[in-house]
């Protein structure tokens, strides 16, 4: 377990920063706390489907990465983790400005942990309820 | 139910171009059948996760593609289909030149429409089946 | 969209008793408001697996009508609603004497309605979350 | 990795004879090789739904043990597995005589199994795909 938050947000900053589709989606890593993490994307044409919404590959990608992280607050320095799975349904055109991926951790054992992802779109001052998921993931030594 | 191959091609080709999402990955629509359609996508930095490998979020992306494209084959030039949900595992790093997603239609109904997906990578002359997946989509009139 | 809740849970409550399988595992319903449903499991021989444990099919069933069941009070008395498809994670061995799924609608919209589901097992004072669900509905005509 | 079909046979026929919801519900084991497995469910009315057709918590219930089953068949005496996650799309209303799941091995690793599942209604001459499914597991030593 991270003794220290200033360590694991460092370590996920650089994780992100190494993950070069996020880089080139435009994804930015957003609030990280224990068992939790955010994860946003604004609106380019560069992530859209045929109909200029948010395409669902875009949203499952930071759906994907804000599961992901929020797992990973939850391991030391020494720990990785894979997605061994993601389900994610679409529940709404994604419009809007911008998309906000919320990872939570549902459970956490040595080997696996699992996450509910919720995907909401920011549209002037609304904010709606896009997409949601459930993910596993396992940790693996460094 | 469509009546012309060329045209049911040219509508996902047409629908494929107009993603925004498609050509910033680079990937590219390959053969598309009745009830099947493949998607393929070259490595780049730009499709990465932190160790340099396809990014578990490209792998849906373009499972999400190649289930929707085959679900699409199904039906007529009035209709389209939108992606209710997806289920993917990541069951291998995926590693290589480029991935391969295909999508097959398992059952079709005038509303639903279940898919299951392979998604390959293809490294040298080996190729390894790297994601699994299943969807459920929805046709809506155009 | 029901005007009147005694009505809902009366048509849930015959719904229920028509199902031959709540009968037979010993299943019953709980609380039943708008948008959420709860049943419950009591521990028998008849449900458990090769370690005395309740069987993960078990939990799927209950997990299954609770979502069902908790989609089904959104809607009037000449709607019913069938699963699409349900993911289930089974996060604990699911030990204790009574299960407990509870039903959350997600969203709900004129075809399809997505439900959370978490089944909790008591054992004596303890309460644990030993599953975590998400589910797609679709409504039909009576 | 077994060096003896038959004791993996009699081992998993020992594991299904210890489930008390197998037996309850009147599942029983079929057909079992490397990395497959057939579960058969004859209709009675104790594992129904409010029409009268297989409930879909029996469906999955045998679906599960089916991919279970197909996993244990890849290791060795000494090896269990537990389902993860499940993950399952009810195609059609499942009417007929006799429900057949068949699980099948996917992937196979060290840690992590994941399987695909068919259930086959048959009813008289004719045999449907009603169910499929996609289940992740984890092998844990005995």
């Amino acid at each position: 377990m991270p003794q220290d938050p200033d360590s694991t947000t460092r370590r996920i900053a650089a994780s992100f920063a190494k993950q070069g589709l996020m880089d080139h989606l435009g994804a930015r890593l957003g609030h990280v706390g224990r068992g939790v993490a955010h994860i946003h994307l604004p609106m380019r044409p560069e992530v859209t489907q045929q109909h200029g919404y948010f395409h669902g590959g875009a949203t499952a990608t930071i759906a994907d990465n804000a599961g992901g992280y929020a797992a990973l607050t939850m391991f030391d320095d020494d720990s990785e983790v894979l997605t061994v799975e993601l389900k994610i349904n679409l529940l709404a055109p994604a419009a809007g400005e911008e998309l906000e991926a919320i990872g939570t951790v549902l459970k956490t054992g040595r080997t696996l942990t699992v996450c509910r992802i919720d995907v909401h779109a920011h549209h002037g001052r609304e904010t709606k309820l896009v997409a949601a998921g459930q993910q596993t993931l396992i940790r693996v030594a460094r």
